[in-house]
């Protein structure tokens, strides 16, 4: 694992060219903007989602890496081009060559500005901005959204389940039910990222450095004559990382099969790791594991706990007191089971005007006002108390002036103000790229994961808590809900009841 | 897309080895077999599920040639030996040099015997059987499920999808919410040969020759001065392929705004393929849509209908009387929303004796006779009508003689039992590779396709109906359950009450 992949985390992954990871749609709009000669017009589109998932309080940014890495490398290869080429609409090849010939020397100019990942990011918060040719910033959509949607989506729900787990050790497992082999690498990723110690997955450690934890399968017991025959030979290949899986037959039978095994380990200078619980009621099955371990001079072996765990599980099994070190979460952390797409969307957000004489701000209605986007170029500013707690973010345009008093308003309460009284904050989108080209090298992972843990431990316990959590306060600036008021009563046709 | 590329849907897009898509655990119970000398005592291991997805009744099998072509391709590169060189334990390398030797040499050589793709399978049933050296085929476990469960998991959730479309056109649209750039990739493949008709995926129809499909968005009608604009302008790009997405303001406004562009599209010859709404009322809106197409003339123009569907939403849009000619499916798709995983597991069922004296047979015990696995050398036969409908599965130990009288016996409730009267079969586990070598050329994807096709059309409607489906009786032949209980009974300590 060198940094460089760590930064750049699908390089060296793929082979092919990956400008086709997107939608049709995305080159039939680029071929018509390119049609009316519209491509060079100057937009701005927003990446952010409505709602933070598992119904909590917030959201840990992640997957800007990825998207830098593949606007890094974003060029449509020979065999993209003829593959285009190749689609046919009813009557004609759906693209012309001279449109081709246009892609084909097509090169990523735009800026874009972003949190950075490990930022804690709330509902209608840009997580990223584009501003470029509108045919770029609109070819850019699809692949932007897979990347960060994905990587956001675990990184908070490993989050909540390092929230649960407290300081015990949490590993991922679950490559084997995740969704492909790259949903399993980025899920690999995003769990580190978001708070856990390691994963199982042996390409995310070689990829991303990630530590990698496992120990033995059912399967090793079954291939010996009797449970302890198997312990005894993998002590024997591991004789000072052994964690013995004790569930096969009957789980107590084999914590004692386990303590037989070590004290024999001991007798040669050896200590058993610890024993894995993959069944049955962990509750009890942990007390009375500890015991008997405690009981026979095994005091510092650890308990380690799967099978379908989650951040609700987990919470539970603590409240009934059980005695588990170490946490082995697989299914439920690399799908996000519970909610395994985050809703993020890319919406156009600012055009520059045809004479130039400035921008023109768009807005796409909804029938529900929590589904109207904002319009402006837009920036996240979070005001912080002196020890560095967040009180409240603020969106505002950046291509205005701002106010010298400042309110932020509710977006879908109109009625819900706060005047802003904080002087100390930060502004959240960063510059990424500047006409095409990274700015600076992006944080390694383990500095975003060190950042992810800041950010959430500066969070109030009412909106780190998973029911019902606290709405952290997030307004748009006061000139810019009104402003954004009038663009949606002009929009939105008026029709007689 | 060649044909080579469909069906080794991996090759060509990933640039590293992926020996590494793997858990940990499977290199230390190798490194553990191999210390112990055990590294080529011959295996039988099973991969099945435990219960059909989304509280259905059957599933669809695919993946298999994700699996073929990942074996195919199985080496431990350089970069990967290295990398597992420098995983160290409490205190030393985890693995030592010797061993490392014996990866860098190690070549597949299992058989496999596996469900062709787009075979309907039921419980408990192997959708693959691995036979060959232990460690091999204990490597293979996590990649295989990875692929297997994934890729089944999307197939079956796109046969219930079509199950409600009836003849509709159905588009996978999801690729913006899949977990990853491969998530969205396998997705596409998946849900297409489960019976969607295309994709808005290209990099899923360059890589495997899938129709693809996609109009434009609201950021292309918002970039214009207004909607009739937007719409001038696409059917300018496209004129005889456009559909028109008509709900960025207000839908029936743009309705009747599309109508007036097709009107003048009309004049010049062309005609408007459809328009497309993506919010709202789907049901009232496209009543309401379709009825302003006909009366204006347009009664062929297709509705085209989208906003996070699924099987139970569409078929509750029809009892509406929804008039929906094409759906575009995404989140709930590509992800399978409802379930994102597929618990399909990986269990060792039988071990060369020591001493070649013959099978010793295994079972992996839990406190619920439903996740006790089975014992043998599977095989699955398929007793069907003189029509070809299924009427019952029998699993059978293909190591051991059959007796001349079947009977199955429900394997969770051994009271319930059926004699087998029917002559008609198929064994639905066919070689795939010989002392791993692929043995054939595999189906392409569009075969896969038709094959799941017939297999569903052939399923009764009792087992297809998505609410509590009927339970298609999968049994174990007569003498494998007895032989089972025997084994669980010696293997389950009996604790006194």
């Amino acid at each position: 694992m060198s940094s460089s992949q760590e930064n750049a985390p699908l390089s060296g992954l793929y082979a092919s060219s990956l400008s086709l990871v997107t939608d049709l749609y995305q080159l039939t709009m680029s071929y018509g903007y390119w049609k009316q000669g519209l491509q060079d017009r100057e937009a701005v589109f927003h990446l952010y989602f409505r709602r933070p998932p598992f119904g909590g309080g917030y959201a840990v940014c992640a997957g800007l890496a990825y998207a830098a890495d593949w606007l890094n490398n974003l060029r449509f290869a020979e065999a993209d081009l003829t593959y285009l080429a190749s689609l046919r609409g009813k009557n004609a090849p759906l693209f012309p060559p001279e449109f081709l010939a246009y892609l084909r020397d097509l090169r990523f100019t735009c800026d874009v500005d972003a949190m950075a990942e490990g930022t804690v990011v709330f509902a209608n918060e840009p997580l990223l901005r584009i501003k470029g040719p509108l045919l770029q910033a609109q070819l850019l959509e699809t692949a932007l959204l897979t990347l960060l949607n994905f990587q956001t989506l675990i990184a908070t729900k490993a989050a909540r389940i390092r929230e649960a787990a407290g300081d015990d050790q949490v590993f991922e497992f679950g490559l084997r039910r995740a969704q492909g082999f790259d949903g399993g690498l980025g899920a690999s990723r995003a769990a580190y990222l978001g708070g856990a110690d390691g994963t199982s997955n042996l390409l995310a450690g070689q990829h991303f450095g990630i530590p990698v934890r496992g120990t033995h399968a059912h399967s090793w017991v079954m291939s010996f004559e009797d449970e302890e025959a198997a312990f005894e030979a993998y002590a024997d290949a591991f004789p000072d990382d052994a964690v013995f899986l004790v569930d096969t037959y009957d789980t107590l039978e084999g914590v004692r099969r386990a303590i037989s095994v070590a004290r024999r380990m001991r007798a040669k200078g050896h200590e058993l790791g610890g024993i894995r619980l993959d069944s049955g009621d962990l509750a009890y099955l942990s007390r009375e594991a500890r015991a008997l371990l405690n009981e026979a001079g095994f005091p510092h072996t650890r308990i380690v706990a799967s099978n379908d765990l989650d951040e609700n599980l987990i919470t539970s099994l603590k409240q009934q007191g059980a005695q588990i070190d170490t946490w082995g979460i697989g299914t439920k952390l690399v799908t996000a089971y519970d909610q395994p797409a985050l809703g993020g969307v890319y919406k156009l957000a600012a055009l520059r005007r045809a004479d130039d004489s400035g921008w023109e701000y768009t807005v796409k209605i909804s029938e529900q006002l929590a589904k109207t986007s904002i319009p402006g170029i837009l920036q996240v500013r979070r005001y912080e108390t002196e020890k560095g707690q967040p009180r409240a973010d603020m969106l505002y345009n950046s291509a205005e002036p701002l106010p010298e008093n400042l309110t932020i308003v509710d977006p879908v309460d109109p009625t819900r103000r706060r005047p802003i009284r904080s002087t100390q904050y930060r502004e959240l989108l960063e510059p990424v790229f500047r006409a095409g080209k990274l700015v600076a090298p992006l944080p390694t992972l383990q500095e975003s994961r060190a950042k992810a843990q800041r950010e959430i431990a500066s969070l109030d316990l009412s909106i780190r808590r998973f029911l019902n959590p606290h709405v952290y306060p997030v307004g748009l600036e006061e000139s810019l809900n009104t402003f954004r008021m009038n663009l949606i009563l002009e929009k939105r046709p008026q029709r007689p009841a």
